[in-house]
């Protein structure tokens, strides 16, 4: 028995990892190519958002009903920080294969400059209600907190000016890709700043206000 | 035992408070920012607003979902005069929490004309259809009463010609932008009596009318 | 006990006829208003009847979850004839009401011509589909049936040339109108006959071939 | 009671031929009548591949909602080969329906050509990505693997370059068709063949790494 628990222990953690990496690949993926794939068929820059947001949404349930069982479904340092390294290398390999599946060049760098305050107090509240939308569904069932996550993600994209990257895997991954959903490397690390600032605000006011009393 | 009871209570009124203010706020930046980031990306009227509808139906959702459990989730006046203080308070911080992350001057007021019989029509009928719908589902479950209250206002953003404010803590709060979601200020009180008329009419047809035979 | 009877049973089905009248007047609204009002803010087809689909969609999804307990949310001649005055009544007043809220003018009539072979085998096709959705879904939570139907109608919407009417009363009453989602009068029987062809169709198919073995 | 046992059993599997044949018939006629709806009304790409998106995702959730507890929904013979015919012809039939709906010539070949390593690629990965889903919900509520599957191809749509097939039967029978949602008929094996490479990358994935340890 005792040679049997490591054993699995080992396979639930492999399992875990292949989850957050084929996740985080597959949301990329999503993210980046439908920003290539919107670009290419209009010039209307609300609609490409919009398709932009549907793809992305729609990933987020897909993913989170699929691998909670499975790893949690973080997909995202900002909400926790276990699985960063698998995270990072989906994120990277899914920008990859959406520029393949676009016959775009596969490696590339952001050029699309997002900075400044109104971008980094964007993406302050786009974490800080992404978190606590994680937080405050817990308890839920999982198609409920797949469908809350998804619409959460589906309204920042577009009630803040950054377009919500709010994920600091998902920001690295994306300084990589000179298509619609990039952003210069250079403005990476101020997004990832004020994605922890939010995160930690949402931890905050979650456990200090607003958890059930005892 | 006697000295719990009373802080349990204050702390559960000071959390919904809380979550009254932080949903209402929630709601307003959704539905101010996504008209501004509208306004910046497209001049075509209908996607504008089907973006607007998409942010803000996709936050009902949510802050529906997050805040149920806690306050009870009303975020409106015409649903319940408890809160009116922190829902005011919260529509407002909302506001001008979207004009700072569009880097918009955050203190304005709003200019865009919404007056005349049809527009009072306008917010009668989405008023008593929001609380009909409010009534109607309120011995379902969370993720029911959410998808149902999202989705009325989705449709009452099109069919109605006021695009369903059906709130009067938002009229009040949207009187002060003058981006795409706003409304003159000297308009918003007509609103705010069409709306609690709208709010009467469908307590009256839903308990007269519709409610259970005991 | 034996007085409580006959008043229950008439309170319920006044009940049932106030709810069939609201909710299909509810859905007439829907779909005529945000005719007008898609045809308000853009000039492109295609963006029009997304924005008419989405809302008729969410209004279908919530009259269905309002009204099931009530009447069991028929609203539609072609699934039960029970109610057809009631739904004929809601309907027009659903029109009226939507023209109301518009500023156009309350009575009018339809001036869209909608005819020949191709429109009535939609019109066959739509309302097949539609109750063979009503009949298929019939065990499954109140939830399911109502996603299950409206988002039936926004798939119908696109795929049928006719925009799926797919109901002998919403027929009569968008001859009505001459906005987006009119029909020409003359042209309104032979889509309500295509209508009960499919109804016919569906019925069949479903208990002759579909239903569980005994 | 011996001879009733066969006798529900063809009865049964006649059932599951019909349900098969006449959900891949109205998938077929969604994708492919909408795509005609979608390039009548807009000249914009991104807003046909929203609309045609849209219907897909809303009849793919109808009829696995429906056709679920009669034949288990698979309407893809890459889910697996035993409805194979009935698959088939029931996918000609839909595009045939809707050619018939349009009021085009209802027998036609594609012509739209979809080839290249991009392309076979992005089948691949769409394919991967579905059986995946539907692998990874068999055990959740039917309401759970229809919003999912749905949701999926939604998000597949627009994050792969082919739209994402995703499915032999569904190329096939798309290959008859000129109009929006078509393929020339010589570029048809090769999809065929990338969908089953990834359906079978991911029946190993799945086997062999996500599933839950005995």
């Amino acid at each position: 028995m005792a040679s049997v628990a490591p054993d699995r222990c080992e396979r639930t953690l492999a399992r875990s990892l292949v989850a957050e990496t084929l996740g985080t690949g597959l949301l990329l993926a999503a993210v980046v190519g439908s920003g290539i794939m919107a670009e290419n068929l209009t010039d209307d820059g609300a609609v490409q958002l919009l398709c932009n947001t549907l793809a992305t949404g729609a990933t987020l349930f897909v993913i989170i009903l699929l691998f909670a069982p499975i790893s949690g479904a973080h997909f995202n340092p900002a909400a926790g920080l276990a699985y960063v390294f698998a995270q990072v290398a989906g994120a990277i390999a899914g920008v990859w294969l959406a520029h393949a599946m676009f016959g775009e060049a596969v490696f590339a760098l952001g050029v699309k400059p997002r900075a400044g305050a109104a971008q980094w107090l964007s993406e302050a509240v786009a974490t800080f209600g992404l978190v606590l939308t994680i937080l405050g569904t817990a308890n839920r069932s999982r198609e409920a907190i797949a469908s809350a996550v998804a619409l959460y993600i589906v309204a920042a994209y577009w009630f803040t000016a950054s377009t919500s990257f709010a994920n600091p895997a998902v920001t690295l991954a994306r300084s990589l890709t000179p298509t619609f959903a990039g952003i210069a490397p250079m403005d990476a690390p101020a997004f990832m700043a004020a994605q922890f600032i939010g995160a930690l605000a949402a931890l905050t006011c979650s456990y200090a206000v607003l958890r059930q009393p005892d």
